[in-house]
């Protein structure tokens, strides 16, 4: 478990762990690579590999007990531990973020909101309220805030990361369409909204040059 | 630029057209891999191969003409062209996307709004009316739409994904936490923010577990 995991194998990880829960919620105790490959669309031998990246799992022939590996991979993700959020800019996407239920029942808790415009100081978003983002350092420390959720626009996130990361948060998840540049005890997840869509375009694009080609 | 694309290659592309976008912006005309490289933190090396899958765009020793290679990329990504969005859902994250100036200056246009909700119909989203669900497939074919964006739950994004294919959908900005099914001539870009949440919580259970066994 020392050794480091490539981010590549990390990102599959939440993947593996979604379909484990819809299977343990299904009732299947047992699973072997090739029914998770068929299901997952990924081949079996990427699975075995990706486990063995943790130990393994399982036992060749015998499958994998859906429970435990599912309890494992929870565990690896940091998941059975509770983490506390703060989300920083009360617009829609933030407020979108406060509302989703399915994060709560992970374990990351929403437990306050910043905002810079006065106006929205006291109303609620999700059972919090809005704060000053003056009390920023206050409340991370007060109440134990490992993640900070930055909704705000580009030009305001690289000083409010300054910020966060001095008054010691551990994690930015950062939808600010800018990067983040953080010390190596920061964790920062991208969600660049734009890049995705950009992404998407590139696909539509090359597949219609590769139809008109024929 | 018929050969196959690593979509690992493709996930780099929006980024260096953010940060070609902002040189270009700056006044900045020419630009060695070197210096891109300082500036964006990734190998010089790495550069160099990601354009060589796209015939190289600079001159060793002369560096890269920043507007030349700008333009370049913006084509290989396909937003030198208009897309037509619709969002289906219009909760606070579909509002939010409705919102961002960003993606219509890149080409992407939002033109219409569904969703389940009655007591929505008729009602604005950004400068657009949210319209019954009813009629998606008659507004993608008069108003010559390519990208559906999906902020729905995700017992419904299966079904309404099949729809929106068998309507002659190119492409499914699926925010849906579920895997979407679909053939070939449609393009998926999936983001799964539960997953990208989990992985943040990885990383921070990764760097406390190798900072605590020193």
């Amino acid at each position: 478990m020392d050794k480091e995991i490539s981010q590549a194998v990390v990102s599959r990880l939440p993947r593996y762990f979604r379909y484990l829960g819809e299977l343990k919620a299904s009732g299947v105790e047992r699973i072997s690579s090739q029914e998770l490959s068929d299901i997952m669309k990924v081949t079996a031998s990427q699975i075995r590999q990706d486990f063995n990246n943790f130990g393994g799992f399982g036992q060749q022939g015998y499958g994998y007990n859906v429970e435990y590996l599912y309890d494992e991979i929870s565990k690896i993700l940091g998941i059975d531990k509770k983490h506390q959020l703060i989300i920083i800019g009360t617009g829609n996407l933030g407020t979108a973020l406060a509302g989703y239920t399915n994060f709560s029942t992970r374990g990351f808790v929403f437990k306050g909101a910043f905002d810079h415009d006065p106006s929205l100081y006291g109303k609620m978003i999700g059972d919090v309220e809005i704060r000053p983002v003056d009390e920023i350092e206050d409340f991370i420390k007060k109440n134990n805030i490992d993640i900070a959720v930055l909704t705000i626009p580009k030009d305001q996130a690289i000083p409010m990361a300054d910020r966060l990361i001095k008054a010691g948060i551990k994690a930015i998840w950062n939808f600010a369409h800018v990067d983040l540049d953080v010390p190596d005890n920061v964790q920062v997840e991208n969600v660049h909204l734009s890049d995705s869509l950009m992404k998407l375009s590139y696909n539509i694009n090359r597949y219609e040059r590769a139809h008109k080609s024929k």
